[in-house]
């Protein structure tokens, strides 16, 4: 009934996370109403993210640069890295501007249910890290869910062999069963700012 | 902190409609995890669909094609003209299938309070379609707000003065209220079967 460019751009909207079809119909529209101004800013907008975004091959992080904006900067604390399971969690975390070290992004968390074991996440590099010398304390900072857990459990057995490395976790503060990346910066900061040796 | 494109395109994900920052660094982030899957066919399809879109000069759809393609479809009946305010509600009603007509879009409503008056509708446009004959009604399937109310009761006078043209309305069953494009189909066909003349 619509040409095919416009049911393609629905179907593509309705793809993503949150969206039904009605949203993607409400959304296609609001673009297609004034092309010029929304709909080929957003198009050139995202084709230049497709052609610059990279993953840092450091900590995992997503950027324009590799390694990341974080991890080349010089006043950043390269002795304190903070383990997320996320982007998204490094993100909530750098909003809160309450870390002034540097990031190991998991990629997850280790889910025997779901078959996702340690050669999954990115833990290989963390631990290279370790090797590398230099780091003087990891914290984690993962997500109080059941898998959260079991991945911080098996994070404290595998780094307690590194001798030299303070191991911490942030406080609990971070309410159970959420994800770090929907808490205020306040809540971040608490549960930041009382980590414990783990 | 993050590279621009990334930033650009979480600044332009802010602006759609419903989104908020949460909502479009979510969204960037799901699109920037796999750019090849995600990103680039929807840069893809927005620059497709920019490329394409056009307004119907008869009806005011957006389509890729003008006329649009209900326009030029041969079994649809071009003595039934059903006025609608935007390009969401025919295609709520083109959804619903209730309607085996043709369409016209306002691209609005009058609101003397907002100065918008009928030379910022495509009223001119419905009035030479009425002018060249072959139009036997028009259904007016306006929202059941303020704005749509007045604007109903402005066409029914002025197309009072094309004889041999039935001028009816949608039934009550539009909400009071309420937009078209939010209704359910069988909402839909209820109203537009229980309409009476005007
Ligand atoms: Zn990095
Ligand atoms: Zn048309």
């Amino acid at each position: 009934m619509r040409g095919h460019e416009i049911e393609q751009l629905i179907k593509l909207l309705g793809r993503l996370p949150g969206f039904g079809p009605r949203s993607a119909r409400r959304i296609a529209l609001h673009l297609l109403r004034e092309p010029q101004a929304r709909l080929v800013p957003l198009a050139r907008a995202l084709d230049h993210a497709a052609q610059a975004v990279k993953t840092c091959t450091t900590c995992g992080n997503l950027d324009t640069s590799d390694p990341c904006h974080i991890c080349t900067d010089p006043v950043r604390d390269r002795s304190v890295v903070c383990v997320v399971e996320t982007v998204g969690d490094l993100w909530a975390l750098e909003r809160a501007g309450v870390h002034r070290g540097v990031y190991q992004v998991l990629g997850g968390t280790l889910s025997p249910l779901a078959g996702i074991g340690p050669e999954d996440l990115n833990i290989a590099s963390l631990l290279d890290r370790l090797e590398c010398g230099g780091v003087r304390e990891v914290i984690l900072a993962l997500g109080a869910t059941v898998e959260g857990a079991t991945t911080m459990h098996w994070l404290m057995d595998k780094l307690s062999q590194y001798e030299g490395v303070a191991v911490s976790r942030v406080a609990q503060g971070v309410p159970v069963g959420g994800a770090l990346d929907v808490l205020d910066d306040g809540t971040l900061a608490a549960a930041l700012g009382a980590r414990r040796p783990a």
